[in-house]
């Protein structure tokens, strides 16, 4: 038997993986990326095959880890964890220093960051693993703390661990919703839901330059559930 | 520049991965195992290619993932992160389901496990990166939380990180220890080091039967540093 709430206690963190050069970059939100060996110090990174940045990856043969913090911007979320850079350039506006490889390494909201250089890829499926020589890394603020994917499922959507004081009740919820006709909202971009009955407020009612606090996405890019 | 302490940003968890059989199985700690692909659902375990673990792994093409929790006792990171199971075994007197494929399960200190069937096995120089398909998974305590390697490493070696309200500024521990003589004692298992200044207690004066906090070793092994 198969119980997928056990995979979610396996732990990761949460970074912006970049590739490309200075002409060109894109990057996406991982959580899987991780030290392989400690000497020389080789990192593996998780990527799907239909990521447009594998193709970057693949192409340039290098990559670079930008590790988020604990109050990440939503919008770093919805750049790059639920848009795709063929849409559009992903780099434009963001704070960028190149590494010593030419590839981008993204400085909004990073802790510190890695640069690597592919010298092993295999094929695991539907991914990539890309195994990448370390050429570089820096600590950029060490006052603050990585944010981790535990962390970003349960407290930045809101919902907290069953042992936590600010547990919700999931069933009483509902009964109060039913009760005063609240209503949810579904971000079409990541799933976040806005759960009327526990922010308080109608959806309606929340000014029209609101945005996910998950992904950045506006208000006309919700529907009710 | 290569700056190690950036490699502490990236965020881990830590498990007792074990394999083998009925007739004889071993594990180890480790702190790589995460999720590779969702369909079908896979994970890489990486092992360094001198554990003892990682022939029991090549042999039976079977591992189990015990995931520990944030008070996991010491004799467990001890026995299985510590010590070789070419010396001892590591599973006599443990709590062992077997699983579907016959491998060795650790429920001591385990809030979830997985079993996994190798599939893929990559060599990345002094490691083994094994990926295996899930066969079973379940979640064994859904009130305790995971332990993450920056848990253990700031938390229970008792250094708290610069913002925590519980942090100790070295330079002043320095001048009361030169003060008053204290000393310190270093673990020669895992380098745990017992501050007597900061413990306000001697180690001398410290019960026959007290051990290392991390990894269960006895007052013996530690020596003066």
């Amino acid at each position: 038997m198969i119980d997928f709430e056990a995979l979610y206690s396996i732990s990761y963190g949460l970074y912006i993986v970049c590739s490309g050069d200075k002409t060109k970059g894109n990057g996406f939100i991982s959580n899987t990326v991780f030290q392989v060996t400690a000497e020389p110090a080789r990192f593996a990174a998780c990527c799907n095959k239909d990521n447009y940045s594998a193709q970057f990856i693949q192409k340039s043969g290098i990559f670079s880890v930008s590790v988020l913090h604990k109050d990440t911007s939503p919008d770093i979320f919805g750049r790059f964890g639920y848009k795709s850079g063929k849409d559009f350039d992903k780099m434009e506006g963001m704070q960028i220093r190149y590494g010593e490889t030419g590839v981008p390494i993204v400085l909004n909201d990073a802790i510190a960051f890695l640069e690597c250089k592919v010298v092993q890829t295999f094929d695991v499926g539907t991914h990539l693993l890309f195994i990448g020589e370390l050429v570089q890394s820096e600590v950029l603020n060490d006052a603050l703390e990585p944010i981790t994917y535990l962390y970003y499922r349960q407290i930045k959507k809101g919902v907290a661990p069953k042992n936590a004081p600010t547990y919700v009740d999931k069933s009483k919820l509902e009964k109060t919703a039913t009760g005063s006709a609240f209503k949810k909202f579904k971000c079409t971009a990541c799933g976040y839901i806005y759960d009327e009955a526990k922010e308080g407020k109608k959806f309606a009612d929340l000014p029209d330059d609101w945005v996910c606090p998950i992904c950045g996405s506006e208000k006309e890019d919700f529907i009710e559930v």
